[in-house]
């Protein structure tokens, strides 16, 4: 820690705050510039509080000198961090997809989804049972129920299950049916909820808040490890920004800071950062291209009637095209990825058939024929 | 709910549009432009989601008319709602200052600051037993003990009290000792938590996320009013920006549009906003001219030693001074306030011994003589 | 400037900055801590690059210590500024009001405006000759035609006059019809402007860049000061955030930060920073609490056919109102402000025969009847 | 353009927004819903002003239908624009690389950077003469000097030229010299500058304004081309959010925006966008990956002694690597990429020489050696 005192600062003042730091046990360095003093604090700083310095007189600035996480970090742990999670392991050297819908609807909706995103490779299950949504009137998820969904799809397709976690109660339930806890980003400063994920040892999926900053994320993510937890994944979904062309600005600089500042692996969102379907397939190869260890994809049979966040779903054969064309980029990395089969001939009927059997899908479904579907609109906020 | 086409929209895009509104037993109003035709939708939305339209074909724009927060919308609740907590109302005729410090320390500082507090003309005690911190590493309250230290100091003094609350256990345990909740930043989207402290039907103060909009927030007290609980505050503490030259940007103008907006109370923490105690003073002065329902302040007997927030927080005899001068701009904005009587009278001593007392106070105390905390620096970040 | 190393910096990496520090004549000063060595720069700083020094071998990070701005800076020049223009003086000990139209649109409509303002308080006419708007098929002012309109106006009132400048020729033109030059949010940049508008020695409003730093601002002042103009007056007008509940962000916490970094008179534009007039007169009354020198407020005699920014202009007798209710907030904070005359009876006649004469304003004088306007609406973007 | 009135809004006051459409000689098409009535305008709405009907009695909100910008909207130009420039073509099929020092520093300098930047495939070189710096005491630049170094470096290696404009003079400047005028983010809203380079009928690459939303920078190339330019370059470079590690954030979800609303190439330039050397390979691919049709990098003989910008500049080795790695990614999104040499082979010799001749260079070039560049910083800001 340094303290810059004001160009103006009086001899008692400077030995104020070196009795300050001295008193404390720690050592206090002077550099006594032309126009400035600035006293370095050498020892345990965290004896010492950075804002009580602060107000002392003549005092200009506290300047930090080491961050305030330590697991996290890469300066003490150089080597990249693996996640192990089911059957997969997110980090170097392969490329993790994570997708499935934005909420959980049915079991048959989603099996469906499940077998087809498998098929084109993913090898995370996604899907929310708990919604933490903006208005209290809007659907907020099956809770237990969408969790047993997940456990038997993922039982059943061999995919490792994620979902996301908004209470302590959610904790408790999520740990008995799923692999990976996810926080989500209106929760990445809910403390008591990261210390209780911390404590479950379980892989753990930390989303990026709206407006945290890579500190802050850090910061997060050690409130989980301090707890004994080393299995964190980064999830950089968007900032908010005053950019509304998309529903949050997608940071990918912040996939490269990652890499200079931590060893956990990190995966990108496109879906919720951009909002639309539109640009998620070019946000996903940008993702891959700058070295993401993966992505998480929003994926539903019947985007216009999905119970949520529709219009930034990919239905599967986008889904399914993307993967594909996600493949060469993978191998430039040096990631491997394995597409098993083929969507549309596994998956079609299911995909059709599920149309007519979740809630909502029945009434419209004669109205809107798929191709009313084909060419759909970017510019939701 | 509008639905806007694209130019080139054909007619059979317009007529599924049109089906799937009909199937949902809506009406459909189409106004066809030169350039665009626009679908008006005559009916209960809530029916529809905003957001499957939007995946439709040769759809460009949904276009919602109406806010999905109705509880706290002024449109259907014009009169002002006032919110009595304890031995105080805050509302429209006075003006309601909360102080105290941001952490609860010990018991016989917070009497020390409650006295203080009271004799300057606050009616409610803010105190901090649950603390949010960014780095698992700080400190984080003295929970419970803390809570029973608020109820001694309410019961004493007179005062009514507010603490923070950040999960559910602690929901629990303050409505046994405090007279409102308090619902953090990081917590404005916690719904779960919102919902909880709904339910207990206690006043609760909801302060607005780093980066939440007002429609946001609105839907945030949306959720803690739809469990039946009217008795919502308001609190703006600045939102996060680009500028770094103080804490967060505090946002007066939220203010003057939530008197547009909503019925609710609205008081302003010139504190956190700015992070730095120069600043206090005249945002507090502009919160009051601006027509704010109250403040909330954070005063410590011992900036230099306090266990968080220290720079921002004022001294007994700042707080008078800024009570004295607040009592005239109450009066020209119509707003009762009174001043009990003198702090430094009252309680210098106590802010002298408690200093010696409060841990981390012993050490330093000799070597920072009040003086040196005279002149103190804003440029905390 | 201090330069931390990175924890691992070996001796060679220390010894190389070093060097080169030496090497421009510069003492370097080691502090070495457990972690990391710090090391601080003696001597005149502006021989080193602080960002060249970044690229060395180990270097963690820079941080400067002085601020690159000096003219304007409070340490340097610690008595408040006060600029004289026409027969104002903008600066301590009184409120200067700068009212008039958003765009000059016709010598009559100037001069009513000019009269009714003066009447209410302001002793400087605002009005835009040139206008920089977003669309260029949007008006784009009448140039030096508004300017000569600006002078007479000037001269018949009394009042100084201020009008934008936004190239090298419209400066040249400004200079022989207006009494202070205003330098724009999106010009706050345009350095080519800046050295111009310094080199003419008159005083120059300079408006805070949509997402400038109060840093960046106070060196764009540097830029006008460096030229041996020391007559700069700020204009705090609203930053972009995500928030679109108003049109910027008013941030008045500026003025107080302000405060303790410059010398220079601060004055706030409640009218572009909130893009409503329903938000002016609060916003006004917390700029004048919070010891702004002044306010800059769009008055327009019909603002519902006004040219440009109707939404946020206020008529005559919101204006009148306003500045009486100004005035007691005036006295509390030591700033006298006269009002001289009566707006409604000296002005009204001229409000309403405006109305029938500017461009725009006869076809829907009958279908826009006066009480049409009395309730606006704030929701502008 | 779509009225929406308020829920209560009396007959009278729609009658009065109806009348005043209709005396523009428009129709109103009025929608009455439960709630809220809505009024559709049909015909050409350049004759109403959206923000004058705002002020009129009951009216709730104005939604513009249509973009203001015609010109660069692929609405009405579908097929994606190729701008030739030089011996280039930026646009649909090749990736255009420009690349180049931050400011002109020297002739030499610039010749040895120009071959080693057209050996590693780039074929248009950047350099600034013209530095908007945001103190007045930084390095401005060469000025007509640094464009005629252009000039020799562009005959004498056939690649294109681009260099910055400032201020109309230099604009006259430039023209004569060099292929391409940039208009650099801070003058993005300098409407003079921009018809004036619209004016000159060169290619114009137009960076994104700091805090410029998609369609306010779609609304600056609208100036250019209104004056018959057609030949406008859009360049992301980053915009300014809360978030300090990096520069500013790079936004390439704007890359796939414009490939939805505008016709026009776009470049990405991840050196002024991170402001770190480290994070522009990244950044550079997933540029390629979103399909961008260009990028826009910072290289230099001697990054420690840049005069500008040095920390986020590729020295020749960085350089070469990068494009060495950026062609399979050219492959797989089907542009052409051709690297004509090897840059070691050919520059290596230059760059040391170079390194001996620059200003600033000798003094420390020896307590410098290249192995203290090796590993560099990215945490400036």
């Amino acid at each position: 820690m340094i303290i810059i005192m004001k160009p103006c600062a009086a001899q008692d003042s400077i030995s104020a705050v070196v009795a300050s730091i001295e008193a404390k046990g720690l050592s206090a360095h002077l550099s006594r510039g032309e126009e400035v003093t600035i006293i370095g604090v050498v020892g345990d700083k965290s004896k010492l509080s950075t804002e009580n310095l602060a107000v002392y007189k003549d005092v200009d600035r506290i300047v930090p000198v080491t961050e305030s996480y330590k697991l996290s970090n890469k300066k003490f742990h150089p080597e990249p961090t693996t996640v192990k999670a089911g059957n997969t392991a997110i980090g170097p050297g392969s490329l993790t997809i994570m997708a499935g819908p934005c909420a959980v609807e049915s079991e048959e909706q989603l099996m469906c989804i499940a077998r087809a995103v498998k098929a084109a490779g993913a090898t995370v299950l996604r899907g929310g049972a708990y919604k933490p949504r903006t208005s209290p009137y809007s659907f907020q998820g099956l809770e237990e129920e969408g969790l047993r969904y997940m456990q038997t799809a993922g039982k059943e397709t061999g995919l490792a299950t994620i979902c996301e976690v908004v209470s302590l109660p959610a904790v408790e339930a999520a740990v008995k049916y799923v692999d990976i806890l996810q926080v989500g980003a209106r929760n990445m400063q809910n403390f008591i909820l990261l210390k209780e994920v911390g404590r479950t040892g379980m892989p753990v999926l930390l989303k990026r808040g709206l407006c945290a900053t890579i500190d802050e994320w850090l910061n997060a993510a050690e409130y989980i490890m301090s707890e004994g937890n080393p299995n964190v994944i980064l999830c950089e979904r968007g900032i908010r920004t005053y950019e509304t062309a998309t529903r949050n600005t997608l940071d990918l600089s912040a996939v490269a800071v990652m890499r200079e500042k931590s060893h956990l692996p990190i995966i990108v969102d496109p879906s919720h950062s951009t909002g639309s379907y539109k640009y998620v397939p070019p946000m996903a190869k940008a993702a891959v291209a700058c070295d993401a260890d993966g992505l998480m994809i929003e994926v539903h049979n019947d985007p216009a009637h999905a119970l949520s966040d529709g219009p930034q779903s990919l239905t599967f054969q986008h889904f399914e095209q993307l993967t594909r064309e996600l493949k060469p980029f993978c191998e430039l990395v040096g990631r491997s990825f394995v597409i098993p089969g083929n969507i549309t001939d596994e998956n079609a009927a299911f995909q059709n058939a599920a149309a007519e059997n979740i809630a909502f899908g029945n009434a419209v479904s004669e109205s809107v024929p798929p191709e009313n579907i084909a060419i759909r609109d970017p510019e939701v906020k």
